[in-house]
């Protein structure tokens, strides 16, 4: 008898009382069925009628394809292909690339965010000086110089980290390795809120963007923003994020078209050109004077626009190599940028005399550079999708921190799961629902959101600094001295920024965020709590002996001797010599009744029965097991459920599910096992 | 060694294999303890821990005490105190009294919802003939005549059915016993109609003599009304239906002071005294003409004054002996009284002019003959206590045929049981919900619930009548053509009314009545269908051997090898020498990690990898579970899934319920059983 290799077979050992066979095998190798055969087995030829479902790998080792995971009813398949459409083909883990990125794609996929903030950044300053009349506006040059030169700071110090973490160093990486798991958490919790409000203070920016060059849009903000995020959810679970083309593009046409708006308008204003569209906004009445809390103000509302520039600190191992060398150069690129940028928006601002309004500053300058032209369009909508790719990084790097977070046991290990797409699904719709929801509550205003922000920004950039002091102390690198100093300088004023930022907006939403970083801390710490309490009550001693099988009392409760509760019988009989079956009744006759059929259909089963006068059914039944366990606590109770299984849902309303409350009712009960036979009606 | 009678122990024979012992039993005679004790067993004293919990009854037989259903957590305490204070004690099975009525008794529990409909009935008739002008309201007398004469003629024909049934004969019993089951269950449905319409009806007239006395409560007319229901509902899961005795004062008050108020109008109107009180009401104009359509109408609606008289001949079980004839009694002093009030009523209403108002007949009756004087107050509020204790016989009624249609499988087993206070709570409620929402949708209007009202009542009669007809024919007792003909007679008269009230009421809401009968009747159908379906499919021929022990196949899905994965896999090793261990992971070295562990640990398991590239859990060990059955479908799956439950509902956002999802999904798989071995964390 010739059996080909991998086949299957079903293996049909007489059982110990002579039944009928016992084993059905999945997996057995040719030597296995060899010497099943010298042992007299009888043999079935199975051509693997699932071989579709799971390919072999090795003795004991099944790989699942994709068809596993197809849905078997109508109603799941038309689900499922909808899925498909919206979310894509699912991905086997194996198919994660890592697509190394040259410095021009990689500063095209970091460096959104950062400069992105170019396009509020200037008008934040400007809104606070307006204040004290638009004779403060002036100001704005000299506070956009401080933060270029803050921004400079930040930079030089996020380039000791890129060569420190070739691996990818976070704030909450960085934090933890060196300050601690509570500073870790303080900065985790810093980035969380930073992420959210990224999202939500670019795409209200990009809104803005938008309604600027189209005003009848202007009602429909919220929605459109929203539209926004929801699409960066879909694209996102489609794992969008991997594929890095769509990002160049729009990156360099802003960075094209800003530094030709910058250049123009420069050139216009030194020859002394008139602007070519005239743009007259009232300015609001003089509230106050110029003042040191003022220019305070003014400065922190402008700080964010260092916001963005950790993120290629987080992003080392994605580069091509040498990847420290090569992400350093690009971060400087990008500080270079966004600080010209930066200073060219303040001072052109300030000498065309432009007036904060709901018209961006951006679109402002468009205008009396330019006029409405073509490249007016062009610099709005490259403004408009740099701020949206912007709020997109946030949905890659907080979804990527919560698995991080899940994995150390701070979070929920939902987060650590990656979807079809290999996408961090529960992190991704979390950030979107969350960030929706303060774009509702905040009407897609921008102004009213920069408030919360600043201080989640930089105090994740004081604890990474703080972080990489230590971190140059402890490791000693070549020049760590010099290092030390270059990020403890970083420290130190980012330190001073977000001193500032807490103290100036402190009462304009600033506290919310205290309050929320606060709060998510202590969330990070019950959740640890949690696991880490699960996790010693479940730890085994795996040097030890294998547990001895428990004592057994096996119960069979019956409401009737009908199919399933003589199957619940006869398999509680495979289990044990004893069986008690329990029968709770009001009726002592139905009792008596019983008793006989069941003294004729299965004479070795003990019957107990329970009167309950009060007609309870579980009562008495749960009352039972515990007086068992009060006379014996290390006994192993076993209840064997027979249960009919309706074909329909409504049909439940006919039935009082004991089952189903029964077994709910067992499930706290220590040292309890329910056996479940369910017995499927068809319809 | 001397053992107390009646006392428990541990039994500890030692296990097959050697081990630690294996049984505990509760119920051991003194005999099987001697013969224990000479087996060489070693006994453990226990003094009865459970004896609060279970009262020996006799061998195998325990009876449940009260305290069984006492919760254990402080919040289901409360619950449990709350509920004690507003349902009363819980009432043994046998505390069921049958106290035998007396005829006095008897005729105030019975006849409240009869003679209550002396209220309304008067001013329904008057609201048809008004609107063929004032002039028509003298033919009030002639159809109250008219309506006396049928309700003798019904009254007459339930006398032969309180004979022929001496243990209860509702319509439905009477029609199916004898015209099958359909017209029983259009009986069943009519009469469940006419329960719940009683119900709206009586509460909402109730609450029009109220609220007729005091003007003031007419806004509140429903939220009365709706409140009347809430108390009757509560009182019946009480279940003060038992006590009869707070039916019979309100009863007699009434009949005494409706008696008075007709005796001394008739006397001022013989005598020609003028109104103690002018009542006037403006007419509405007329709008259509004397015909025989109107008096006819005019007719159905007064001829709900014959509803109810049916109680008695339901109730003959409730009266001392010979309980028949006392019935019989009962109900012809019911029906004379009904009669005679119902006469008298429209005679006075008529000859004093009454215009039909908000202000009910019986109330401008009573300012009309004594003024707003006590006696006034005295027929308003006895009027309305007679409402609302009909009302309440609909709450005995209607889940007391609830719960007959429920044992012969029409309806839902649940309206078949009996709450703590032994009434049948389900019907309760649902009579309670439905009543209260017609009378929310109606306002609480007497006068629009009216129409749907008469087609239930005489559709039920008839059925009724007709059934005594065949019942005559096929037990032919002494004098049985006589019977026969009343009972035809009876017959054909309701069947007459009930064809009236189709025709003239059918644009006015008989047909809802006509459609929900419909409706019914096929739900009944349904229902049976259903609970036939699943009997067949679980019968079991009893005298069969008992069932082999099923042929097994265990698997332990193993997520890591922890403290609930270990005794599972004990667990496993106590069912079957051969346990397959699964481990689903996307991850391959994990699945190496855990086989060196289980190596260790556990050498005699047999580990399943199942490798899912797309990182779902689920769907592998789910096609696993259907390939093995593909190769051969007889084989008993069973999949010991070890579970930990935490201690507290919210940390379930914590865990992914992965045990709960596998149970759920393997519940509609045949041949799957599945052990469910909760682990129980503390907080």
């Amino acid at each position: 008898m010739s059996i080909p290799e991998d086949e299957y077979r079903v293996q049909t050992d007489a059982g110990p009382n002579g039944q009928e066979p016992s084993t059905v095998n999945l997996d057995l190798t040719r030597q296995e069925l060899r010497r099943g055969t010298r042992a007299g087995d009888r043999y079935v030829r199975v051509v693997r009628p699932y071989e579709h479902l799971f390919q072999r790998v090795g003795p004991g080792y099944l790989r699942a394809t994709e068809e596993v995971s197809e849905p078997k009813t109508r109603f799941g398949r038309i689900l499922f292909k909808l899925r498909h459409i919206l979310i894509g083909q699912p991905l086997p883990t194996s198919a994660e690339i890592h697509e190394r990125l040259t410095k021009v794609k990689a500063l095209a996929i970091f460096a959104s965010d950062a400069m992105s903030s170019v396009a509020y950044a200037t008008e934040e300053i400007l809104f606070v000086l307006i204040l004290a009349g638009t004779g403060a506006l002036g100001y704005s040059v000299y506070i956009s110089l401080a933060i270029g030169l803050l921004l400079f700071v930040v930079a030089y110090s996020y380039r000791q980290t890129v060569f420190s973490y070739p691996s990818g160093g976070g704030s909450y990486i960085v934090s933890k390795d060196n300050l601690g798991v509570m500073p870790g958490l303080i900065a985790a919790a810093a980035l969380m809120i930073d992420y959210v409000l990224t999202v939500s203070v670019s795409v209200s920016a990009g809104t803005a963007a938008l309604t600027s060059a189209f005003e009848v849009l202007r009602p429909y903000t919220v929605i459109i923003a929203l539209f926004f995020v929801l699409i960066m959810v879909v694209g996102n679970l489609r794992g969008i994020r991997e594929s890095g083309n769509i990002f160049a593009l729009p990156t360099y046409i802003f960075i094209v078209s800003l530094a030709v708006l910058i250049v123009v308008g420069l050139f216009r204003y030194f020859i002394g050109l008139p602007p070519v569209e005239a743009v007259h906004y009232a300015p609001p009445p003089a509230q106050d004077t110029v003042s040191v809390w003022l220019i305070l103000t003014a400065f922190s509302a402008g700080s964010v626009a260092a916001s963005g520039t950790e993120a290629i600190s987080n992003g080392v191992p994605a580069f091509k190599p040498p990847e420290s060398k090569n992400a350093a150069t690009t971060l400087t690129v990008m500080a270079v940028i966004l600080g010209v940028f930066f200073l060219g928006i303040s001072f052109l601002a300030s000498h065309f005399n432009l007036i904060p309004s709901e018209e961006t500053i951006i679109s402002q300058l468009g205008r009396v550079i330019f006029g409405k032209s073509w490249f007016y369009y062009l610099v709005q909508f490259s403004t408009m999708a740099i701020l949206v790719l912007a709020a997109n990084t946030s949905f890659a790097d907080f979804p990527r921190l919560s698995s991080i977070l899940a994995r150390d046991g701070f979070m929920p290990h939902q987060f650590a799961f990656r979807g079809d797409r290999l996408a961090f699904s529960y992190g991704i719709v979390a950030l979107g629902i969350i960030a929706g929801l303060l774009i509702f509550l905040f009407q897609g205003d921008t102004h009213l959101l920069i408030p919360l922000y600043a201080v989640g920004v930089f105090l994740a950039f004081t604890m990474s600094q703080a972080g990489m002091v230590l971190h140059h102390r402890r490791v000693r690198e070549a020049g760590w001295q010099r290092n030390m100093i270059i990020n403890g300088f970083g420290a130190l004023l980012t330190f001073i920024v977000l001193a500032i930022a807490i103290v100036t907006k402190f009462i304009h939403g600033a506290w919310v965020t205290v309050l929320l970083i606060a709060l998510l801390v202590v969330l990070f710490l019950l959740v640890s709590r949690h696991y880490r309490a699960v996790a010693t009550q479940l730890a085994l001693q795996v040097k030890g002996k294998p547990m001895p099988p428990p004592r057994q009392v096996l119960l069979v409760p019956l409401g009737d001797l009908n199919l399933p509760s003589a199957r619940a019988l006869s398999f509680a009989h495979s289990l044990s010599r004893q069986v008690n079956a329990i029968y709770v009744t009001n009726t002592p006759e139905a009792a008596k009744d019983l008793a006989e059929k069941l003294k004729e259909f299965a004479p070795d089963v003990k019957l107990v029965v329970l009167e309950s006068p009060f007609r309870s059914l579980l009562d008495p039944l749960l009352s039972y097991i515990d007086a068992l366990h009060q006379e014996d606590k290390d006994v192993y109770i076993t209840v064997v459920i027979p249960e009919f299984v309706i074909a329909h849902w409504w049909e439940r309303l006919l039935h009082n599910g004991t089952a189903e409350r029964l077994k709910r009712a067992l499930k706290s009960r220590p040292n309890v096992a329910v056996v479940d036979l369910p017995y499927q009606l068809h319809s």
